[in-house]
């Protein structure tokens, strides 16, 4: 069994990140810009924005935090977005999910620029994914896609299937590995899904995004798969000072041990979507600057 | 063996266009209008634009053919491209593909307003197919769905195999079956899978789009199987007056007799095709009435 080493894969990026920010700092007076706007105190999201914003400043990217109170109306948080759109100072922008719930965030999302998405969340950018066209892809499909690359998995021909079909990881990483560059055979599994056992078992590539700890064990999967574990609970546990432990969709201890390459929570997918968005943002600011040339 | 009849059903849906089509022009000045653009005189996209405006007369809808030469340049057919846009008179439009090769196809797409978009080609509307958001759908593949629902064929839970990935049928199709209100279990498979037929063989529903005549036998598919057929290629057949027959991906003496529904080739998922694009077009005179209010 191989680690697929997610957090040290995302330090190589991150240096690799930190030489492009430098020389873009040596050449231009601008250094590329990344916004979080927050709205609300959600302590889960507070965290997720501290931990993007941390590994800004490890590249070199300039951070800004815009919190809004978590009652501002829809109509104040659009125009606040339309405002950012305006900033040409700032090259990329995400709000993060979820907002509360008087507010349509599907409707702030389809007010951000493109341009500036570098969720990849706008329907122009999702079409472009899907339609196999350059643009922002959201940040942890985009990290799991790097992480096979780096570590050189063959994925064509090969059965791969998805549980979950979200919009965020399911749909688009389903989509991305059955075009052509990966050139998978893509199943994607979801709620509805009867013969899950069936599936996943035939699977060379299982990629699960279900967000139950610990749902697939060692007699739902084959000897040699691969295994890319995006799902990441709380679970309580008394020997943890926190009073909780990480886990992810997979019984790590037992399905290690048949896996080819696996990915540990933490350190797996995690790391790689936050360093995915800083590759984000650096396109953004490339971007930009061309078209404020 | 139930036949799908595309042929009739499409008939019954043009019957309900057109008693709305009646009722727009009882209320409105203005009816419905369909333009297709046409870029040189290849034979067979004439013929199919032909075929459009043809369905368009039978339900009532205006429909105006606009043809340019081969040789038009890129730079002058996005000019065309934006004063269709601009002309409140068009409610939507198709720019009939494919397009000679000296100018870029997605650049031409992506010029389209989507407003107009009544192919459903453009990204953004794309995005929000993928996204499950309220839009213009692909005409074949909103066809595929319109005909299943019209047969009361349960697909939740079904094991669905799509054969072919690309932007107008396989993939949107895929996505669609995938999705809540289908809730199938989608496999796509594509030139690069290799076990395609040990993945026909489970699957529920077979929705094939490769244009391989009679490609899909009979020891490919389970008792009971559901078979849409989007192939249709011409295949020479001296004891035909025309010099040839046209044939599905299907062999469909063979699977028919296997199959609980499948679709024949001509009559089935083709004529569904033309009048789901009707359905579009009423739908974008809608929005062109909405926005122009």
């Amino acid at each position: 069994m191989n680690l697929l080493e997610g957090k040290k894969v995302a330090e190589t990026i991150k240096e690799e990140l930190k030489l492009k920010v430098d020389k873009i700092k040596n050449t231009s007076h601008r250094t590329p810009h990344l916004k979080a706007v927050l709205v609300g105190n959600n302590g889960a999201s507070l965290t997720y924005v501290n931990n993007k914003i941390t590994a800004c400043k490890k590249v070199g990217i300039r951070s800004t935090l815009t919190q809004f109170e978590s009652d501002i109306t829809e109509n104040s948080l659009l125009e606040e977005i339309k405002k950012i759109n305006e900033d040409n100072d700032i090259d990329g922008y995400i709000v993060q999910l979820p907002l509360p719930k008087h507010i349509d965030e599907q409707k702030v999302i389809n007010e951000i620029s493109p341009q500036k998405d570098v969720d990849g969340f706008h329907p122009s950018n999702f079409g472009k994914m899907a339609l196999g066209m350059p643009t922002f892809i959201p940040a942890t499909p985009l990290g799991i896609i790097e992480l096979l690359d780096r570590y050189k998995i063959d994925t064509s021909s090969k059965q791969c299937v998805v549980l979950g079909r979200s919009h965020i990881v399911g749909r688009p990483i389903s989509i991305l590995m059955s075009q052509k560059g990966k050139n998978s055979t893509v199943t994607v599994a979801h709620s509805k899904t009867t013969n899950l056992q069936e599936l996943t078992k035939q699977a060379d590539i299982i990629i699960s995004a279900l967000g139950i700890p610990e749902f697939i064990k060692d007699d739902m999967v084959k000897e040699g798969v691969v295994v890319i574990d995006v799902g990441i609970t709380r679970v309580t546990d008394k020997t943890k000072l926190k009073g909780y432990s990480l886990k992810g969709d997979v019984d790590f201890e037992a399905v290690s041990k048949k896996a080819s390459y696996i990915t540990p929570v933490p350190g797996g997918v995690g790391p790689m979507t936050i360093v995915m968005l800083l590759y984000n943002t650096i396109r953004a600011w490339e971007l930009n600057q061309k078209s404020n040339a």
